[in-house]
């Protein structure tokens, strides 16, 4: 089949006559990297007088903004991250992205945006993911990485809501974020997200928070910022782009959704695959002295991440100033989830949760004359 | 003189060629409103490869940002605010710029965004002001509004600070923020800025976080959002975009630096004139319900608000969920400062602190033949 039937049922984005060019002269390069190869197309719908026009298909290319808009000035807006994954039978499937349009909304609700239906979002990922189809990656840990973005682009110097809005969705070819283990750092001066503030939800100003601690622990020789909760810096929190879990006298533990977190759709995986498994699972606020006792004495195994980025990814070291804990035992479990996970991500497992949504008639082999 | 010589002393900025046919063309509309009319030109300066490219004036215009840069995911991005003044005598002065200028680079420094040089920012701003001199309008209350803005361009996914990132000072021919007071209504739920966050710099996440309260309070009838603070949410803050003063026994009383506020230049400048008016001024937290009480018993008699944009403006009433409290007695107290504040602004008093920067050689009766 060709991608004009490929769209024929949902309200179909007018493919712009750059794109089949353009994705015809792309070329996967050997090193990949997370987030640095963009996809040559992009996917483009535009909110105006109170409604959602027709969204088109067009080549990667820079955008024109009102240097007065509202994204530039009060960081209106929001993001996802999402994954395709290209399967052994080269058919292509997203991973839970319905669970991405929800948190897409939430976020957007947050910042006084218009919610993006979920045609227009399912519709974006899902025409940049099948024209890329053949361009997707697929050996272990590798993905396209979808970035479905909406910025506010009313330009005017007063703060208030934009009425207009841009929703993208771009794309990159990428490995997992990390390969190995992190080192984190825990950080104990600044703050990503107040209580009450906007941690809960997907959107810019988080990220800008989280960037002068990033560069102390990057300087430090360290990879990951972990955050403490913002009223008493007592409670871990997160990773300024993952979820942590620890394992403790063989229960998994989690830091409750506490409002300045991110309720990450791979912890809520993780959280179902361990109780699969017969794990028991407990969300709770975790005190980081409780939690570095319990690396010390040896009840606390092991500590992980997850992200969509980073999937399941070990921590390795918890450093606290100039004191490091260590890990040194492997990771055993954080391995074997990462393999429960990855199997049903990449195709190779069954899917048990009905987590994979694949693209219909979407199959590389097929569409590689069409595009 | 002409506009060339003008910029001979400094370093000089390349004038585009179409920045003059757009600066003729250029008339003010009747009713200005708050940075709602653009100046057609703006100024840019990049920084590239870890310096800064020769600056420019450029008509105002959209500009090409890439998809996948910081700005638009991960609100890198940090501005200013400040005014431009005609005075009777038709020449041109910014107020306080160095204090903009500071704060700026503090912003860009939390933000891990390279400094502005002194030279930039101030060529930026008086070449955009310079260059409107004859369309600054000179009514009391009236200005041009100048916005000095930076991002972060790089593009790629990766949560890092940009590389590459571009400054821009753009304008807007502005009257004063707010007529008459603002009627405000304290922010119970959410919170603009974290302990340890970013509040106590100029950067757009604040400004988004800040945006959901906005929309409640307008909701309700109301102007401003008085925030909290984000530990206790006890202790008062300030408006989204301007400080807060109580007049509370004859002492002018107003919230210490947290923080989680911003550092205003006016909130500065009022400090200074009350002193020197022998008024004494007490910055300390100031707990919400003491304030209450204070404003049901009398003991406070006035609240104001000031800023940059709205300069001194009274607060006629403060709403807590359905309960108002309400100043009648009219703002005897902010009404002599903001005339102390805007004789000095508007160049009808003497300049007792050296406040005012006047532009050399800008005189619009001048320049009017060179633009
Ligand atoms: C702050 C933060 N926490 C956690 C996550 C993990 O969420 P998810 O598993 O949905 O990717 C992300 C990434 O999306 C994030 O940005
Ligand atoms: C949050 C906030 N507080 C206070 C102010 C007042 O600061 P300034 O007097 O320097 O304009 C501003 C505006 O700049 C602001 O955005």
């Amino acid at each position: 089949m060709n991608s004009d039937a490929q769209y024929a049922a949902s309200p179909a984005p007018v493919i712009a006559s750059g794109v089949l060019p353009v994705l015809k002269q792309f070329t996967l390069p050997e090193a990949l990297g997370f987030g640095r190869v963009m996809a040559p197309i992009m996917y483009r719908a535009q909110f105006r007088n109170g409604g959602w026009q027709a969204a088109q298909v067009l080549p990667y290319e820079a955008i024109s903004i009102d240097p007065a808009a509202k994204v530039l000035h009060y960081a209106q807006e929001v993001f996802e991250g999402l994954k395709a994954y290209r399967h052994s039978d080269n058919n292509v499937s997203l991973f839970r992205p319905l669970e991405n349009w929800k948190r897409f909304n939430r976020s957007a609700d947050r910042m006084c945006m218009p919610a993006v239906p979920e045609s227009i979002f399912m519709d974006g990922v899902s025409a940049v993911s099948s024209l890329m189809a053949k361009h997707i990656p697929a050996k272990p840990g590798q993905s396209l990485y979808l970035r479905p973005f909406m910025i506010g682009v009313d330009a005017s110097l007063g703060l208030a809501a934009s009425l207009d809005n841009d929703f993208y969705v771009i794309a990159s070819p990428s490995e997992v974020y990390q390969q190995g283990s992190f080192k984190v750092m825990i950080e104990r001066q600044d703050c990503r997200a107040a209580l009450g503030g906007t941690g809960n939800v997907k959107v810019g100003g988080n990220y800008a928070a989280a960037l002068a601690a990033g560069r102390r622990v990057q300087a430090a020789g360290f990879d990951q910022s972990l955050w403490l909760d913002p009223a008493e810096h007592r409670y871990i929190e997160e990773l300024s782009g993952m979820n942590v879990f620890a394992l403790i006298n063989g229960a998994l533990h989690t830091p409750s959704l506490s409002g300045s977190i991110l309720p990450g759709i791979t912890r809520d995986s993780v959280l179902q695959l361990a109780r699969l498994s017969g794990v028991e699972v407990i969300e709770r606020s975790i005190d980081i002295n409780e939690l570095l006792e319990a690396v010390v004495s040896g009840e606390c195994s092991e500590v992980f991440a997850c992200g969509t980025a980073a999937v399941i990814t070990p921590i390795s070291i918890i450093a606290d100033g100039d004191i490091r804990y260590e890990f040194k035992a492997g990771n055993p479990f954080a391995t074997q989830l990462h393999t429960l996970l990855t199997d049903i991500q990449e195709g190779r497992g069954e899917d048990v949760f009905n987590w994979n949504w694949p693209l219909t008639d979407v199959n590389v082999l097929d569409t590689s004359d069409s595009v």
